[in-house]
């Protein structure tokens, strides 16, 4: 079986970090770096910044009108005006023109009384000595101090620099961060893709987190998972580098070989943290320089990132560690979580009512697209076994939390016409947002009943009146709901393009690889309601009890031989380019509670159904009636 | 005196901001480029984004260890273990390794009992179809929706975009925004400065803000007031710019010819907003870009920018505009504000027991140095005639909150020292900083009576007992305060280098153009006191009534001949090249309440007073004694 690094034991989050940076103070030297001070937005400064020149230079106008010498205008009064002479008695000056000796006061020019003579003046008030003069060095003074140490530099900073005669600055150097993405199965983005084949972009993903974090990321060509090439890789790159990055090879895999590489050429400190997803962590130094190795599963990838890279970055180039966004919201689900590890969980987040809801994701480290869909992500610690479902949790954000006001939280049942209406949505609706998670249809009516949701897509059948979706609205809710038409729909076996099988109904699937939907989606719902018409039992279809949780899931799994047939809408087979034998139209609507009815969000839903481009999109898809989309009828 | 244009009216911020926007929206045709995917980050898709491929591509092994056929596994236990064979029964996998048919299954290694064959495991389960396998397009469909439309891209969606097989995104164009400085008394940062030159510095600030608003900014050489030269540059500009900003001269002076251009060139929608500072804007269109003028002073610049050209870069970039954080804090003093607009008021911020204090700072528009002490700003509205000392305000904050937290506010009698400690502070005790604000002793001794300040920076002699300090404290507080030892510094008179006047004593000032300090201020306090001594009356001295807020500003003063004579302290005297007549030593030391001597930012002041690097710096300075430095007595 060869040889596998199986960890020991993991370290605690906190006690990892902890003792990881700490190590790294001892080692590491500030580095720093003089720049023109027009460069040097977001960089933090060495020492205290003192004002070259005062500002203003010199005693200064703050008025548009005239410089007078107060002495001279005494005694003026309504009655006794007193009249001053241009070049004698007075200047024309505009707002920051200087004031010389012997003028010592402003007149604003609307405090100023015409005369005969273009060159004299009348004033009826006296002018208080340095009244309207800017006296050199108001705003700042030479010798003063500008910005002190360690101060990150906002644009306003530039500009008084500038405006105090500095030029150039002395700054935290920005840490060159060397990104190595490792092992053989590993592609790039557009090569031709090969049986077994990985599109390396964890990467890319790291590149910009570096550059987030102020760090200048240097990604290197993929390395093979060979002994001697990462371990000549990794001398040449501390080198040059202040930080090393090696994706992945840091889990315990037979050709995980960075651990052996790191213990060879230096110290590593820490191997498996207590962290899920992103355990496979290593924490090391070679020749002084921090060199992590990071989990190959992009999730695991960027939490492990963002715990132990991000406070590296911010403590090398001397920053606060930007945080996320923390807000309150309460725990739609039921969470169990293992006293082995802290756990990051995603979630999805909606303002339901006066309350913001977080809904978890799926938890696997190879999600990514949960992160995509997450709006943040809430954390069980590791002494806690778990969470709830109502129970209040912290949950950091990195979706902008008025973005999260104005979305339509949409949860039940997919099809594609959501997507078509999320990509519709803001464009057709400044600033309005629609986000949509697939729990199947009962799963959605659930969602909205607890008060998750704003809208459940359904599509349930009901066995005795042959009818759709009302009845069960009707079982779950005391108060009125709004069943907003969605579209007619074509329900249909899905078969490889060709049909090899030459499966033609219901009754074939017996000889063939099936894959099934969830509990509780409305395709389930159907798919039994066909058997028990056809009296036939679920034991007899192999792969009754393999689950897919969408259409295209489904679709998926046929077209890559995986499965021979599945149950799904022909949009979905279209778009895997299956064939389709088609079982029976079916309703897919919206369930909506009147309270929500009225949100800005869901009138734009609205709309975008009855728009005449979303029409257009569903043509393009195919297999879709709408002579009654957007029709409401209630629930009560 | 030339053609003045007096604006006639102006016009509230909000309304003024929509109609430019709504005017925007109608000229405006949105802009889009197609980009790679790698240099994404921060773009705004065009289009929903959908897969190309799904991830993984293939049913993929989800743990190290070998793929099964289940069929074969079935009726293994611990009683009766089943025995495999590589290649017939199994084949080893590491994590991430395809399965193929007829494989499909994993079982972990550490579920694998070794035999005598290197080719034989044995099982003592068996194992479930596809368990320990991730189904192709688990994460990812190919087809599926990855990003809506209008969709800011994050680290973690170029990610996914590349496991999804999309290499290029098509997104809103960056506004390339033309910046000119306009102005005949303008000089380059650098140039050398002749008599009325001001050093330009606001198109600096403004090219930072633009990329921070997610334009492209292009900032011009520097415009002279000239009609035509004016006119022809911003033809020229409209023609490869999306916005143009002109810098200054949308004021009303005699030189401000921009908004006659515009009118010549385009339509100017607005000039004039009921906003303090930034008042003089201009809101114009030329051949359908907008066209925007800003005023000159730095903070109404700032802050014109912030209300007008942020919102229209962040509507043609299609982001959601960035907002500052917003926290609840307690006026420290009434502000008083006109009907005629709405008021943006810098404010310091600190954390001062339990609550946030928001300190206004200057005014004035000239004022930049107050935008970089700023922790934030609070507004007054247009129909607000002021707040009251301790009401509740909003302040958007532009400073890390953490960084607030850890701040020791430091409020009171202004000394170099104050300087250093906060030069020192950061570089000593990471995360710690400090923060002075210039009042006067007696002016810190009521902040801190206010509970606004954690210490009050005191040299108050006391006329009677010839003392320090002590029985002003006592007179104050009713609560424990310490007074600990700063420094002993020596007071005198700052004349010209040379001393030209030949002034020797208090007496001498009588033939002079003195300037004082503000009331409050101990060296006001002590200069009375001298007079007094002397049998002098205020009204002999010339200029008693003329106020400097700091010995740097009294310094600057004295040394651009405004001035011939000032009371201060030696290390200014010298900062400036000045003449220094001594007149005294004095006590300026630290009030402290007791509650606050056991915070960590007051702790790391203590450890820097008492630091060899802080005796360093102020031997550099002159003019300290430091034998009694950080010692406290107690005020009860």
């Amino acid at each position: 079986m060869g040889k596998r690094n199986l960890y020991l034991k993991t370290t605690p989050v906190e006690e990892a970090r902890t003792r990881y940076l700490e190590a790294l103070e001892k080692t590491w030297t500030m580095q720093y770096e003089t720049i023109p001070v027009v460069e040097a937005l977001g960089r933090v400064t060495r020492h205290a910044v003192y004002a070259k020149y005062s500002s203003p230079l010199y005693n200064a106008s703050a008025m548009d009108g005239i410089a007078v010498i107060s002495s001279h205008t005494y005694g003026a009064s309504e009655t006794s005006p007193v009249r001053l002479k241009e070049g004698e008695d007075y200047v024309v000056v505009d707002t920051g023109d200087p004031i010389h000796h012997p003028f010592d006061a402003v007149i604003m020019a609307e405090d100023l009384l015409e005369t005969e003579s273009e060159q004299e003046v009348e004033i009826v008030a006296s002018a208080a000595s340095w009244q309207h003069v800017r006296p050199v060095g108001e705003d700042i003074v030479a010798g003063e101090m500008i910005l002190p140490s360690c101060h990150q530099i906002r644009s306003i900073d530039v500009g008084v620099l500038l405006s105090a005669g500095i030029l150039e600055i002395e700054v935290t150097k920005k840490p060159v961060t060397a990104i190595f993405p490792t092992g053989t199965e590993i592609i790039e983005p557009g090569d031709e893709i090969r049986e077994g084949s990985i599109i390396e972009s964890n990467s890319r993903m790291f590149e910009n987190m570096v550059t987030e974090q102020g760090g200048i990321p240097h990604r290197y060509p993929i390395l093979e998972d060979d002994y001697d090439k990462i371990k000549q890789a990794i001398q040449d790159a501390v080198k040059v580098s202040d930080v090393v990055l090696i994706n992945a090879g840091s889990s315990a895999g037979r050709d995980d070989y960075t651990v052996h590489v790191l213990r060879e050429l230096g110290e590593v400190l820490i191997h498996g943290v207590a962290i899920k997803p992103g355990k496979p962590v290593i924490l090391a130094f070679v020749e002084g320089k921090p060199v992590i190795g990071l989990p190959g599963y992009p999730v695991s990838a960027y939490i492990a990132f963002e715990n132990f890279v991000a406070p590296v970055l911010a403590y090398m180039g001397q920053r606060i560690l930007k945080k996320d966004y923390e807000q309150k919201a309460v725990l739609s689900k039921r969470l169990v979580s293992s006293l082995k590890h802290k756990e990051y969980v995603r979630v999805k987040t909606g303002i339901v009512g006066d309350k913001m809801v977080a809904a978890p994701l799926a938890r696997g480290a190879g999600a990514a697209m949960s992160l995509v869909r997450a709006d943040g992500f809430c954390v069980i610690d590791q002494n806690c076994e778990g969470m709830e479902a109502g129970e209040e949790v912290t949950v950091s954000l990195y979706r902008d939390p008025e973005e999260i006001q104005n979305t339509a939280v949409i949860t039940g049942s997919h099809d594609l016409i959501l997507d078509v209406a999320a990509d519709l949505i803001p464009q057709m609706h400044k600033g309005m947002h629609l986000s949509s998670t697939h729990v199947g249809s009962m799963g959605g009516l659930l969602a909205l009943k607890r008060g998750e949701a704003h809208v459940a897509p359904i599509h349930l059948l009901d066995e005795e009146s042959g009818k759709y979706n009302d009845s069960y609205v009707k079982r779950l809710f005391q108060t009125p709901v709004a069943i907003v038409t969605g579209v007619q729909r074509i329900q249909g076996i899905m078969v490889k393009k060709g049909n090899p099988l030459g499966i033609q109904s219901i009754q074939d699937l017996t000889r063939c690889r099936f894959v099934n939907r969830q509990r509780g989606a409305g395709t389930r719902v159907l798919f039994d309601y066909l058997l028990k018409k056809e009296g036939m039992e679920p034991d007899g279809i192999l792969g009754y009890d393999r689950e897919a949780s969408t259409h295209m899931a489904v679709a998926a799994l046929v077209a890559s031989d995986s499965a021979d047939a599945g149950m799904g809408i022909l949009s979905a087979a279209r778009a895997m380019d299956l064939d389709f034998i088609p079982v029976g139209e079916e309703w897919y609507e919206f369930a909506i509670p009147e309270e929500f009815m009225g949100l800005p969000q869901i009138q734009a839903f609205f709309q975008v159904l009855k728009s005449p481009q979303f029409a257009e999109e569903l043509k393009k898809l195919g297999g879709y009636g709408m002579e009654k989309t957007g029709e409401i009828r209630w629930v009560r």
